[in-house]
């Protein structure tokens, strides 16, 4: 006999299935929405429902925008530097550099990193679209943001390669000690890294 | 200019109101929902949907049942023993009591603990209800199964109070060190207890 009537157990196999979500989570966080007063779990539901309906991808940088909109906001904002393309993997990392406030240029979405054990090569990202960009000339910068793994890493090499002959400039993000890191703690790559990346003080 | 368009914003404002879900599980969820090819989020939806309107209160033991069954499985269960009652805080609890298989009674769910502080009474819990289910004459054995904290200690002693008068037997969960623990980690109070509770070894 199961122990939980379906609907319960249904939100919670639900739950279950996204990222960093286990069991117990899963029912907690059903019981909460089963308990709580408000309407959450309207509204999260309808949230859910428009997720994929109500957004689509920017054809220019291939970030998010509003379903219906072929360009994204920041590609159609004219404060922005068209000169200087920070490449990133996800939508997400737009969103994380974004917040630092200290990039005025234009992104391109890769949408992933090259991966030949996951089978994803050059024609699974948005290798092709940027490669186009830059041709067009008013590109003088392309800034890679892949993140510091092997697969980034690979696909900044590639990226590099395929970039340089355009006559464009292709730097990378430094390595070193993350702010408020702890040398003790540092593995010894990021500390590789570091020392091979010092700086004059000035 | 909002970084994010709008229906991506939604579901991030929606997913952080979970307990225990801050601004960055939010976005990397929203995220993950926007990029799987599944069909996720709309059976997330469905579930969400479904949870308030397809499922009900038990009218004995207040646990969460279908919508239109006025008894759960557990009550309706006649191979369970109708003597003996493990009273908990929250249809999680009798989840949790049920997995360990140890628990052969029925439940009475008090849907809180009593706290002064949040303005919350006897009058505010399924405690008028247990003991009119006590007064029946059924029950020999009522289990206090509240939480060791303040509140579900307190509970436990109005509990025992308001039900020793009706001829029951009223216990409470055993204190002491948990299976698996180190008594080096032991808070103080729990330690106390194991000592208190000492008992002959066989």
């Amino acid at each position: 006999m199961p122990i939980l009537p379906e609907p319960v157990q249904n939100l919670i196999n639900a739950l279950e299935r996204l990222p960093g979500v286990g069991p117990k989570t899963a029912s907690r966080l059903t019981f909460h929405l089963l308990r709580s007063n408000d309407d959450l779990p309207n509204q999260l539901a309808d949230a859910l429902k428009a997720i994929r309906t109500a957004t689509g991808t920017c054809q220019t940088c291939f970030n998010i925008t509003v379903a219906g909109q072929t360009e994204c906001d920041i590609c159609q904002d004219e404060h922005r530097d068209p000169s200087s393309i920070c490449v990133v993997e996800e939508p997400l990392d737009v969103l994380a550099l974004e917040r630092t406030g200290g990039f005025t240029g234009r992104y391109h979405v890769l949408h992933g990193v090259l991966s030949p054990i996951e089978g994803i090569g050059p024609e699974d990202l948005k290798i092709r679209p940027l490669i186009e960009r830059t041709r067009q000339g008013t590109i003088r910068e392309i800034i890679i943001a892949t993140n510091p793994s092997m697969e980034g890493d690979a696909t900044a090499l590639y990226l590099h390669q395929q970039l340089i002959p355009l006559g464009v400039r292709v730097t990378r993000l430094a390595r070193g000690l993350p702010m408020g890191g702890d040398l003790e703690y540092a593995d010894q790559n990021t500390l590789l890294r570091a020392l091979a990346g010092r700086q004059e003080m000035s």
